[in-house]
């Protein structure tokens, strides 16, 4: 059987060890152990690399612990703006969404854009429209609403606070969250990479991250890997970190932890941007570098156990 | 006095030569003169690439012969959904607006978008709202309406066609228009990349394409070169086009030509995607490879005569 594995993410962030409670922490844990356990199992049994990075967004998404999906933070305006994207390492195919709204699972969307074909990226209510003619399902705001989120926007609008990385609110310590993604590699040698995300809380003006946008937040190609991030969305959109890491590879040689050292630790660091990215190739290689305090992170390899980690 | 330049394409496609009327012919050199004229004139005297890119697209987006601002083509919903791009090479600061309608100058709120630097990218009615708060021009529906535009989104409405560049639509076989964009190199070695474009006639879905994707459309980078894309914006996106150039130079140490040709002429050829681009890198060598039958271009480079093509 050939090699074939999976690595996951739920955020980097300031993730602050002394004030995790156990509770939460076993929350985190299980999440991450059930989201893993769902592509390990498909790429297992020989499925692809794009339904096994679909189906475990997917899982996170509903998890209302992260910051995409169920879970997505509050924008300014009091709403839910998700941003996904998925990619095909096999024919550099696409999908990405982005500001779309009330869709249960935006990755699902994005992986019916890139089934389709005719488009890569599509927004707004116009995103709504595919969603619809394609019967994808739809949730009332109800289904989004978390207190706790609630409390994270009302506290950024009084302070006028700018917005920032969901992970980096204050409002109770524990409650970090993040971007949600997955990278994987199936039996067939073939490559996928998906990211999913409520955005920053308080953000305005129909900002568009990182996470939506092919070849910064999002990459795959069966040449060199799969990529997907999380972190200040603004410096990897300018850094173009996902492609950058995949032309490091390809151009330069490097490995993949070298490359992706690089970008996130000394490129990435030197443009002042944070966070972390996971990688896999088509050997198998994984990386999972981040220049925050944590990151919420899972990997499970061929004949391999699952390893669950926040800190280093 | 430094060396400086300026390259500016008013959109690759299908321009048949034959079909080409001397009236019209004259009327895009012309245009195409005085918006290299504006570039020029500033880089002259010493002003900065990134407001020689703004300033001469501004031009291109007032003139109703292309297919940005003004002359924007029609969405399946008989609107103007315009996307634009800037990126400064020095800072690798960048801003993009996507989705926007009745703004006079999507490349100006694009500025505006990487000067106030709090984001990057904004879409829809959210960038509508931070181009009111910061006083730029909007514009009615009529100022974008033109006969020929109207009547193209209807015929391809009837006859169910799929969304496509604008040049290819043979409504009237001399009426090819595309998205336009320049590059610059100012004295002091600072580049600069600016794209803008009504996208595609007859698109649905609130589709984003290359133009407004830092990395794909548009890039900028004092230590490689700035380039803008035209073309069909799903490939350039998947093949991340303007970065993958930068990159080739970067890395693999290509000529800026050997860059350009092998992206547009092989890579871009094989994943199935048809364009052009321009590019400029710090020493003041350009590029302008397409794979269509024309791209409207022109270039000045510091002691030389201004040139204007439409084909090869």
């Amino acid at each position: 059987m050939e090699n074939y594995g999976i690595v996951i993410h739920g955020g980097a962030g300031a993730i602050q060890k002394e004030k995790m409670t156990p509770g939460k922490e076993f929350s985190y844990n299980e999440a991450l152990t059930n989201g893993i356990a769902i592509g390990n199992e498909i790429l297992k049994n020989g499925g692809s690399a794009l339904e096994a990075v679909e189906k475990t967004v997917v899982f996170l998404e509903d998890c209302p612990l992260f910051n995409a999906g169920r879970g997505s933070v509050f924008s300014h305006e009091g709403k839910h703006e998700m941003d996904a994207a998925i990619m095909c390492g096999k024919q550099l195919s696409a999908g990405a969404v982005t500001n779309i709204t009330n869709i249960k699972n935006p990755i699902a969307l994005a992986h019916k854009v890139q089934e389709d074909g005719q488009y890569v990226m599509l927004s707004g209510r116009g995103a709504s429209e595919f969603a619809k003619s394609n019967k994808m399902r739809f949730m009332p705001d109800a289904y989004f609403y978390t207190e706790q989120r609630f409390a994270q926007v009302q506290k950024a609008i009084k302070s006028d606070m700018n917005p920032d990385l969901d992970h980096n609110l204050n409002v109770e310590a524990v409650n970090k969250f993040g971007t949600v993604g997955a990278v994987a590699l199936d039996q067939k040698g073939n490559l996928a990479a998906a990211t999913s995300t409520g955005g920053l809380t308080n953000k305005k003006y129909g900002r568009i991250g990182d996470s939506a946008i092919i070849g910064a937040g999002t990459y795959a190609n069966n040449e060199t890997c799969a990529i997907s991030c999380t972190g200040y969305g603004e410096y990897f959109m300018r850094g173009v970190v996902a492609y950058d890491i995949s032309c490091l590879i390809e151009y330069k040689n490097l490995s993949l932890e070298e490359a992706c050292e690089l970008v996130i630790n000394k490129k990435q660091a030197d443009l002042g941007g944070r966070g972390g990215l996971i990688a896999i190739d088509a050997k198998g290689n994984i990386a999972l570098p981040y220049s925050t305090e944590g990151m919420y992170r899972a990997w499970q390899l061929k004949d391999q156990e699952k390893q669950i980690k926040i800190w280093s």
